[in-house]
Formats: C-alpha cells, structure tokens, sequence
C-alpha cells in the first residue's frame, strides 16, 4: 500500500468533537448519576437506531424546519434521528403489547445539521425520562421532581425550574381576542422574554399582523401579572374567569404546586412562570424548562413538557404523555465552566511498575491479585523501563499509587508503595498491601 | 395540521433494531460488566463522534472494499464510522499530548451496510479495549487476560480464545517458497479452515495461482503441526528454521504462554492455533479470536490482535498498538440463546399503588423517602385506579413488591407490603416497610 504518499489530516468533520478520557471519566460518571436517578424514579431504559426512515420522522415533509442530516441509501430515504421523543412515539405505535404507563428512560446521540456555534454540536448526547399512558398530574410532579433530584444528584445547588402550562397560554385568543392560529406566533415572541426583555417582546408582538392595539394591550396585561404561586394563580383565575382551557391549565398548576410543597421540593428552585412557552409545536399541557442561575445565558439544560397527540401520527389516537430530556453535553459544559468537573486522565488505583523484569511474572500475578479484589491496576506497558519514565506516567494519568517491585524489595519479601499525593513511600507485605487498598 | 389524514406507518429501517426495556435491561447490565472489567485493567473512556470525514476513515478510496453508509452533506463527504480503531488511530494523530502507552476503552455504534442476515445487523455497538504505544508482550498478554476476565464476569464458562501470530504467518512465504505477494490470499482461505474444513481449504489453495504444488504440499504440512504448546514450539521452530520473522512469531508466542501460564489463565479456555489469521490486513504480530463452544457457528465474539502501522497513514510513523474488540450484540444474541439473559420489564424494586386518592400526598413522599434511601420506587400512574389494575400493571412489570396506603391501612397506622413472588402480605409501620427494603 501508498499509504505513506497520501498522508491523511486526523480532522474531525466542523460542528464535531471527541471525548478524551480527561472529560470522558467525568461525563461518564454524570451519565452513570443520572441513570441512577431515573432508576430511582421507576424509568426502564430502551434504545432505538440512530438512523431512521425519514418518513418516521417527518424529516421528509415541507413543513419540517430543522436541518437535519438526511440522505438516500439505494431507494431508502434515511434520517439521523434529531431527538428521541419522536422515536419513542414509534415505539409505542410499533409495540401495543408494552405495559402502559411506560415510564422509559433513552441516552443517546442527536444529530442536527444547525451552524456550529460556541458551545453548540451538531452531534449531542439526549437523555430523556418520559411517562407514556398517563394523564394524572401526578405524572407530571413526578417528572419535575426527577428533574429536581437529578440535578441536585450532579451536585448543582443553583438552578430554577420554571414550569407553566399550555393550556393557559391556549386560553390568551379568547381573553385577549385574537384569532387562536396566532397563539403560536404570540408564544414565539414570548419564549424570547429572557432574551430580548419585556420591552421589545411588546414591541414585536404589536408588529404580528391581525393583532389589534387592543390584544397586545391585553397581552402585555398578562405577561405584567406577578407574584406569589398564591397570588399568581388568584390573579390568573381572575384574568381566565370563564375561559374553560386556561382554568383547567391553573387547575394542574395549582395541583402541581400543591403537590411540590406535600414534597417539600424547595421553592426556591423552581417556579411558576407565565413566560414560559416552549417553542415546540406538540405541548399540550404543563411546560419545564430549567436555567442554571449562574450561567443564564446558556440557556435550558433539562426541559420538557406533556404531549398528549405526538403517536397520534403513527396510531391516529391520542395518547396522553409527558417528559424531559437532559441536554447532556451542554449540562457538562456549564458544569466544567461552574469548576465542578473533575479532570482525571484514568481511572486506575494503582500503577504496578517494572523495574526488573526480572519479576515481571511477579507483577502480573500481583496485578490479577489486586483486580480480583476489584482495584482498578494498571500494569507499565511502556518500553522504556527507568523509574523515572514511569513515574512521570503515573504523574501524567493521575494514578494516585505506584507499586514497585526490584531485586532489592525482593530480598526485603516486601513490596514498596508510594503514595503520589502525599509523596510518601512505605515497605508492605503482600498481604498488607491488599489490605491497603481494600481500606482506602 | 393534518396528520390524521396521513398516518405513518411506524417501520424500522431494513437491518435495524429496537431494543426495548425486556432486553435493553440486561444489556445494560452486560455492558455494565465489560466497562467494568475494562476499568479494572486501567483502560481510560474515550467518545469520538459517530461521523467522520470520508477521508479519515479511508471509505473514500477505491481499494476500500466494505459497504458503509457514505453520503454528501453541503461540500462534505461523510461516512458513519464502520469501527472503533480507524477513529483511534484519528485520535492518536490528533491529540498527541495523550501520554503513552495510551489504554481506551470505547463503547459504541458502528454501520455496515451488508445484506442483513438473522443475528447480524447494520447498526451495531462494539466494545473495543487498546493500548497505543507499547510494543511490549506483556500487552499482548493484558489483551488475552482482559478477554479472559470479560467473558468469565459475564458468567461464560464454555469458550475458547484461540491466538496465533502474523509473524509466523508471514514466514510462510519463504518457506513454503511462493511470492510474498500472495500471503494475503493464502491466509484468506486458512481463516475458512473452520467453515469449511481443512479439504475444502487446501482445494482452494491449489487454486490459487502462481502457488505450485509443492508450496501448496508445503502449507499442507504447516496446517498438520499439532500438539501441546510446547510441542507446537518446539515443531514450529524446526519448521521455520533460519527465517527471522516467523522465529519471532514464536517467540513472541511462547512468551504469551509462559506469562498465561504464570497466571494461571486455565488452558483450556486458550489454544495457540495456527489456522487462526484474522482476515483484516492491518494486523502485525499476535492475533486473538473467541468462540463461544456451545455456538461455534455464531463466530468470533471477542476479537482483535497487534497492528503496529494503522496510525502510519496520518503521521507517516508507526505506533505499536494492540487491543481486542467485543461484538456486544452478537454476544447478548449469543447470551440470549445460551439462557444466560434475565427478561425483565423494570428495575423497580416497589410500586407504591394509588388506591384512594385522598392518600396520594402520603404516597409521594413515601416514594421520597424510599428513593433517598436508594430503592428504585415507583408510584402508579395509571387511570384506573382499581386494584386489580394495579396489580396487572406490578406483575407485567416484574416488580417484585407492591405497597397499598388506603383508608383501611391508615386507620391502622400501617402500610400494607405484598410480596408478589411469595403471594404474601404485611402490615409495617413506615419504618418497618423501609427497614424491610434496606435489609433485602
């Protein structure tokens, strides 16, 4: 083979990145938490391809907006999946037989073909925690509770998760009078409030055509009503009086809320906000979106909401659902911004060297000895065998121990472990090195 | 929107799979157990994307033979990966900072668009452990043994890792007296020894062309020499007496014995067998394969073995590297048949039924406590609140425990705990019922 006339650039694609151990041990260990909690919670996990038929997930359709990679395989019109909401909806439509409620749990990669930009990839882990087969409001704590514990769980003691609910937003057409094929537009401009501020959300609404002076007026009325979770639903029930849909959407507030107090989920992470609509299509009812305190400006880390029509597509029935899903890779890139990411290059206790080969059968019998016991030890693989190379190694990968076994630990019938933190070394027996590590 | 007008038919993608939580459960528990193993021998995690330029991978050239699914996006020629080591070696070349010898694991899906056949799929996920930058036997070893373990911690007891070296493979030429350019072919057919028996392999040796029949006789012979390892040695050593590279295949192989032997690896989960070749061309030195016995026609589970020069092609120089790979889905497929799978529905341990809905708040923050206490819990969610129903739902489910808090226990001051597997029921205080859980 050529290979060596046609060198080729290590480059990943733009939008891309890897993982190296260094982040990896960490992002790992937050994956490994936050299954932990959605296990806690009664979640099962499920996986479906990462290459659907477009068809399924309406990536071939005009009214389809994300750009998302799609491509033709002979006479097949695939799609990478762009979240994992949609693939559950075939799953419930594809597997009757599933027990219901379905309380499942997904992590996994989405793709979606958007400008690269800081923070943002075109390739990003999801894991989402959805409730499939229950309308009872219940459903809907228990998902702003999971989110609740799993990032307290991350060790996250600075976030709000607002909630509201669809079905309040979906009474605004009639109190505020306003043809109701606005109420997206309307809620377009208001999931902007954050970003652009209450001024120019007014300004933008009064520029959406059909939407009288009178309706913003109004609108604006609405966006001004505040308070306590007493007070604002009150005022809500006040400005809705008679509007059927938006009392019932104050009505799973107030249930909500009630609920969260019985738990004693401390308010001062969470809160009823009228501002929050969710710019997707498919919400029916209460809505969640989490910000971290410190770091606003990257926007939702766990969001989600309930979706009673989305397996409509697939059964032409309803099927009353609701869910969250993390935003991993950018909850790993607040954490490592907020100093709470650990940066570790292995995961290894120990570090077996070889200073003579001599006793390098010694060493590997060492080795078994101490996985057996389930210690995590690295045996020196490396070619240059001087102690001071592999210490280096040891410093380099952050292995806190090194165990060094010679001609002269030999004659002592010891072995001699040095402590890397604390740079201290000391003769052990066998026996009394396992000892060691079974009781650090 | 009119989606109920075109109802979409929820279908797979040819080749693909779901993995719903029956299954998805134990595999979960299986990769679980490798990462472990994986951990527990000092390899580090590393993530790379799922798409990579066409380039890296090599999909672009004309001598890359296998189906991978490749398409443009924009001005960009991307292929889905189609393994775990080509992306390593991207990795190796980039990230030259990463200190040496360099032991990742990486876990993940990988595309083949073959025909798809029972058991093999175009999507599929791999788990694949190496070491980079170390061409000591001892890794070679490592490799053998972490194969060893993984299989054992899953509970196999009937499987053999059979090895052999390229080295020796290579001598082949010479002595056997037939150009150095046909090895690739001869060892093509050697692999099929064990799909079609040694006959039919020498029949397709003497097709080969510009292979005469005294070579041919000559290969015969290699394939006859048989015995214990040190027979094996002791005949391959006369047999390829005076030519360097196969003396140093065996040497290296004897050196893998002796280590396997000073760690006491029980012989008969190993052979030194000189029929194993490993079809890809990039391997240099040992190879290693794993059968299952009971399913040899499944194939090889855990594979891998030495390739020294699979970085060349984005740096120009070698970087002695050897590792294994586990087909993680044949494997589970291989389980799954060998009755080594648990099915089970759900990882809850209780489900806390709602039978008056007066009580719900009592419910929830008994699901609370059980949860902070570690025990997967779940609280029914269900319409229908009829016990029966709730019943049903714990045993489709395969929960083991289900709790009932209604008028009739709260009079009581207890909480009544069913044990579904024995059909028995208590009544515990709130302590004893946590208690109870705490203890099992």
């Amino acid at each position: 083979m050529s290979q060596k006339n046609r060198r080729v650039k290590p480059q990943l694609l733009g939008g891309f990145r890897d993982y190296v151990p260094e982040i990896m041990i960490s992002r790992q260990r937050i994956i490994d938490d936050i299954r932990c909690t959605f296990e806690r919670f009664g979640f099962t996990p499920l996986d479906t391809p990462c290459l659907e038929r477009s068809s399924v997930l309406g990536t071939d359709q005009d009214e389809f907006k994300m750009e998302v990679y799609r491509f033709m395989a002979g006479d097949q019109d695939i799609s990478l999946r762009f979240d994992l909401t949609v693939p559950l909806s075939r799953v419930i439509a594809a597997y009757p037989e599933i027990p219901k409620p379905f309380k499942r749990y997904q992590f996994g990669n989405v793709w979606r073909k958007e400008r690269p930009q800081a923070g943002r990839f075109r390739e990003f882990a999801q894991f989402d925690a959805d409730i499939v087969g229950s309308s009872s409001i219940l459903a809907d704590t228990e998902v702003i509770v999971l989110m609740y514990e799993t990032l307290r769980s991350l060790g996250l003691d600075n976030f709000l998760i607002r909630f509201n609910n669809r079905k309040i937003l979906n009474g605004l057409p009639v109190v505020c009078d306003f043809p109701s094929e606005k109420i997206n537009d309307v809620l377009r401009i208001l999931d902007k409030l954050e970003k652009i501020g209450i001024e120019d959300v007014f300004q933008e609404l009064r520029q959406i055509s059909d939407l009288s002076d009178k309706s913003v007026t109004k609108i604006e009325e609405f966006l001004q009503i505040n308070g306590d979770d007493e007070k604002l639903l009150a005022r809500l029930k006040v400005f809705f009086a008679g509007v059927e849909i938006a009392e019932e959407g104050i009505s799973e507030c107030n249930q909500i809320i009630k609920n969260l107090n019985d738990l004693n989920v401390d308010s001062s992470f969470r809160k009823f906000d009228l501002s929050i609509a969710r710019g997707l299509g498919y919400y029916t009812g209460p809505v969640f979106e989490t910000t971290l305190t410190d770091l606003p400006e990257i926007g939702s880390v766990f969001s989600g909401g309930r979706y009673d029509e989305l397996v409509m597509r697939f059964t032409g029935e309803k099927i009353p659902s609701v869910g969250a899903s993390v935003g991993v890779d950018r909850l790993i890139a607040a954490l490592e911004r907020l100093g709470k990411i650990e940066h570790r290059n292995s995961t290894s206790r120990v570090l077996l060297t070889i200073i003579d080969e001599k006793f390098s059968s010694n060493i590997q019998s060492l080795a078994k000895e101490l996985r057996s016991a389930g210690i995590n030890t690295e045996i020196y693989l490396g070619d240059s065998l001087g102690v001071k190379n592999q210490l280096i190694y040891a410093a380099k990968r952050d292995i806190p121990f090194v165990v060094f076994w010679g001609e002269e630990e030999n004659k002592a019938g010891k072995i001699k472990l040095k402590d890397m933190t604390r740079r201290t070394e000391e003769l052990l027996t066998r026996d009394g090195l396992l000892a060691k590590f079974l009781q650090v």
